[in-house]
This record gives structure tokens, sequence and C-alpha cells, in this order.
């Protein structure tokens, strides 16, 4: 994701308080998992299995637990607990929110768009031209629809990404910083379910179809012109090396691209 | 689907400007897909498959893109985009709805039925007596619950068919003629979805419960005090003749007739 | 279930027009399927794989269509339909309900709790502290969620177990008795599904997240810190004897408790 204001290495480690190793000068222009990064992130890593692989990364900046030689080019700021502070700032930059109307005042809705009886539309989501949204669907906080979107009855976009980090009180929810983008002439079916990104935007592709009860998880990336019949579940995790998708399904125009 | 108001194979092929093959007198009482027709009815063919099957079909009159000899007793419309000449028929025959009533104006409810709060009723629906439609459930225009049928929380009643045309723009929609019926004491579970048959009633029998997240696609017919478990996805397709449920579900009275 | 108001034996009988057959001076605190049944409670039986196991249960009364021997410390009363008369015990224990308001005034909501715009709560509902429930959910009767919970959007907690006793004329329902408590710090995804206990409670334990689009089945207990992916579906039956888990999933921190 990114930051609406940009910070420096330097200013955030005071911030956390912690010590900074590197170029302390360094802009920080965004907040990233590691299997995302772009330059200008800021990540963290805390798991023997990521530190290298950290290091190595696009990353500027990064939150990590234990002292290491810092890389040409980047800085890192040591805190007991990188997640928490990372969590943490995607907090800050997302709060979480609360509304009250069924379509937020903050929302954009385009010409020739219907937004049926029963529907709710968050703050900040933009729906483009021609959509229609079916009764009870709910469309999140921030999320975008191109135009001749069609949203199925009671579908629900946008809702967190299923993203723990495990710790010892247990399992603690990833703040959310991505967002959903449904393409132009996409069709989402009833009940279906998408998620947002944890950092980088859940897309579904230009024409792309789903049936009823599709559920797509948070950082998919549907391709154009897919269909996708009822009962699919499309996940990605780890850096978009491995996708599962449980349930043999009807076809696809053409494979996913994740 | 059967027409409101039949026509001619003479005044619709005026009408499409297009060319009249065989008896312009035969009236037009309905509109089918190829695998569903009956006599009076009006299909179209564009696939070299299906020329043959729709020609010798129950048919009436067949919207055609090549010139081809006319059985007797039929009339052929010769049209460069049969799909689409007979999409925009059934579109003009059920156009596009947009309420803004919970409970439409022109749906009966039976008495001692109760539409909980936030269950939206669309327009022409008709709901028998004693039945129970639970908060947030989605009735769609048209469709049909006979008596003491319970419809749970969150189920979406007769969203469109999930059935498309490939075209060099992408997969384009057919519009759905059909409705949805659910007879007499019949159960659908929570967050359960049911689409409208394409050019048929899609039906779930007399008695018949469904569990929670149960899918029953278009022009599927449910037999009488089926029991399906939750998760079972059912789907209908090339006339009958092939029937997948996707996954393996608890059990079923009896077996399933489409 | 507990019974708001114990009853004796002998009243019961008398109330059924039935025979009485041991001690008519013991007291029914409850009502339960032969599978959980408890001291104090009342059960039936009418199948003949079941009556040796009823009159040796915790059972202390039991409705049962034929005369047998009356184990000592228990009273028999026999009936012609005792599912029946089973049933009409529950029904006239928690009667059903129609309300008219999104959140029902008999309904509890804690400090700090969000009910999202859309979201339903409904009688007698107990929810704690800082719990978020998501747009367009619903929350049924008597359900109970302790602090810090989520419900997706869309999610419905607590509709009637899908649980059905064959008779001549169909498949009847039996009136559920139990409910659904969600512990602290658990979250339910967007449209999940959680069925009511037939006579027990359905519970997901502390700390456990679902994905969206999961179903857990009546009378399921899901242990602590479980996360369990999209598209489980989680049934319990037979007396917890048996558990089928319909599909794949990804993980879960602790093996199922039910």
């Amino acid at each position: 994701m990114r930051l609406h204001q940009a910070t420096t290495a330097a200013q955030l480690a005071t911030q956390l308080n912690a010590t900074l190793i590197g170029d302390g000068k360094l802009d920080i222009t965004g907040l990233n998992e590691i299997h995302h990064v772009e330059q200008g992130d800021l990540t963290f890593v805390d798991f023997h299995k990521y530190y290298d692989v950290a290091l190595k990364s696009a990353a500027t900046v990064i939150l990590i637990d234990q002292v290491r030689q810092c890389p040409p080019g980047k800085a890192l700021i040591v805190v007991k607990e990188p997640f928490k502070a990372y969590n943490g700032l995607v907090l800050a930059e997302r709060p979480e929110q609360r509304w009250s109307d069924k379509v937020d005042p903050s929302a954009t809705i385009g010409a020739g768009t219907w937004v049926a009886t029963g529907a709710i539309v968050g703050p900040g989501a933009v729906i483009g031209t021609n959509c229609r949204i079916n009764p009870n669907a709910v469309i999140g906080e921030g999320v975008v629809l191109e135009d001749n979107v069609i949203v199925g009855a009671g579908a629900i976009i946008g809702e967190e990404a299923f993203y723990f980090k495990k710790t010892a009180e247990g399992y603690t929810p990833w703040r959310s910083g991505g967002s959903v983008l449904l393409c132009s002439d996409a069709e989402v079916g009833a009940n279906c379910t998408i998620a947002r990104g944890v950092s980088s935007v859940t897309t579904i592709g230009r024409g792309t179809k789903l049936d009823a009860q599709v559920q797509i998880g948070h950082d998919c990336r549907i391709g154009e012109h897919c269909i996708i019949a009822s009962g699919w579940h499309c996940w990605q995790y780890d850096g978009g090396r491995l996708v599962r998708i449980s349930r043999a399904g009807w076809y696809c125009a053409k494979p996913y691209h994740w």
C-alpha cells in the first residue's frame, strides 16, 4: 500500500524509539509484506527463513528484530516486535471505519449506476458508470469498480484479508492495507466474497464472470474474460508462487493470472 | 418463456428487417433455447453442431444465420447475428428492473407470511401463505413460492442464470427469461443461492430441504422430499443430459429429477 | 436445552393424556435429544435401535411409543408419537419469533460494539464489548457473543439446525432448542453460516478465525485458536461420534474438538 505522506527511515526510527542502521534519509513511500515489496517500501522480518529474503528484497527500509549488516541503499530499523510495529503503521494509515449510511457520502457513484435497496457502499468506494449493485450486496471501504460491473445480491466485496500472525496471545489479524478492483464488464454472482489484499489490490479482470458463491481470497489477480463456476475458492499466498484452487470448477477462458 | 403477446413469423421478420423462409403466418408464442423448445417457440441457431438439431426440433420459428431449406410447418428468419436478435427479444419481454421498496408493491404476499426485517421482495414475486422469509433474504422479480415455504436468512432466490455467449467482445450474458419456483413446504437454508432458469423455471420440489450455502444452478429441477446438505452445488446444462453435482453430499430421499 | 420452569413426569403425562410408568414425582428440567442427555432431561425414543440406549441413558424421563419396564430412578411416558410430543414441547419452550426492528429491543449490545448498517440482531441476543458486526450480518435469537468478536458482512449466525424427522408427510423439522456461542476474539468471515444446536450450543472457541463462506453445522464445537479456511463445511452428528468435514482445508492450530 502507498502512504498518503512519505516519511524517512530516521523519522520512523525516532517515532518507534528504535535503533537505525544504514541511511536514515531514505524515503518510505509505502508499506508492503515481503512478497510484494517494491522500491520505497517498508517491510518487516522476524522469522529465520526470511531474513536474507528481506535484506535482498526491493524493500528500502526493513523493520527487523536483530542487528544485521545493512545492504547499501537500504535502512534497517531494529525493534523488538517488527510485526506489531508494522501492523500499527498499517492501522494508522487505514484506521478502522464505522459508518451509518447505506451509501456513505464519501463514496462516488457513476452515472447510470443502480445501487439496489439494501445494498451498502462504504466510505471512499468508487463505482463507475452503468453498474448494477444488487440487493443486499456490500461494497467495502475504498473498493473500486470500473464501468458496467454487476455485483450480485448478497455479494461481499472488500472484507479484510484472512491473514494472521501467530503470537503468544493467539492469531493476530494483519490489518489489510490493500483493496479490491473489479474491472469493466466484470460480473460477480450472488453471495460471492472477495477479500481485500493484504497490501496489494485483489483484482478481477475485465469481462470476467463469477457464478454464485465464489470466494476470491486476498491478493488474487484473476485474469480477463475468465468464467468461474459456483463453488470455486481461489487462494493465493507466498508471493504468487503457490495457488490453490480448492475445487474442480467449470472452465476458464484463459488460465488464471495471479 | 411464454410471450405476453404472440407475434407471427412475418411480423418478426419485418421488425428485424430480415429474410423470411417458410410460413410467415405461424404464431410465435414463446422464446426458448434449443434444449427446451416446444411447439410455438422461437429459438436461434448459429453453430455448426446445432443447425440440424434446430431444424428438426419442436421449435416453430428459427432465427438462423444461413439460408437453409425450411421444414414443413416451420419458418426461418435469416439474420446476421441470431443470438443478438434472440437476446434482444428476451430483454424486450423481460426488461431490466430497478426498484426502491423493500417489498415491491407489485409483489403478492399470502396470509400468515412473514417477510423479516431486511428481507427484499422484487416486482411481481408471488409468495403463498404461512411462509417465512428470514432476515436479509432476497426474493427476485417474478419468483414464485407456494405455501409454508421457509427461505433462510441471506438466501438469494432468482438471480440471473450464469449463462453466456462468447462473442468478439467477450462473454455476453443471456438475458434470463425463466424464473424460480419453490413448491410447498420447501426450505432453503441460510445464504443459499438459486438461479433463475435461462428460459425454463428452476424448481425446488415439494417438501425438499436445502441446508445452508447450497447453490442451485439455472434450470435445475430438484425433486420432492430431497435433503441436500450444505455445500452442494447443483448444475444442469445441455438440455438435461448432463448433470454435475460438484461435491459429495449427505443424502437425498429420492434421486434428483432434472 | 434447559426449561425455564421445571415440571414433573406426572404433570407432563397428564398434560399429554398419556400413561405414566415409573416415578411421577421426578422433575423434568431440560429437553434433549438422546445424544446429549443429562440427568433431569426428558428425551424421546421411537426407533428400534435406540430403545435400550434411551432406557440406559442419563435421561430422567422418556417419551416412548411402547410399554417397557422402567429402570429405577426414571419415568416413562407412553405416547403414540413421541417425536411429535417432544417437538411440541420444544416449540412451546422456544416459540417461533417474528421481529420488526433491525436490533430487537430485547437484545443486549456491549460497550464499544459496532452493529453496522444493515446488520440485524434478534430478540434476546447478547453481544459483548468491542465487537464488530459488519454490514448485513444476521445474529439470530438468543445467540451469544463474548468480547472482541468480529462477524463478517453477510454472515448468518443462529439459523435453525438442519435436522429433520422423516414422517408420513415428509421431513418434519425439529425445532432447535439450542443456540450459538462465539467466544472472545473469535472472527467469522463474510457470508459464513453457523447453525444453532438442536439442543446444545454450537460453539466457536476463543480466538478461532473462520475465513469467508465457512459453514458450521448444528452442535459443532470448534476448539480454541483454530484457523478454518474458506469453503470448509463442518458437520457433526450422531452424538459426536462421527464428524465429517466435507473438504480439504487450510490448517487448524489445534485439532477440532467437538
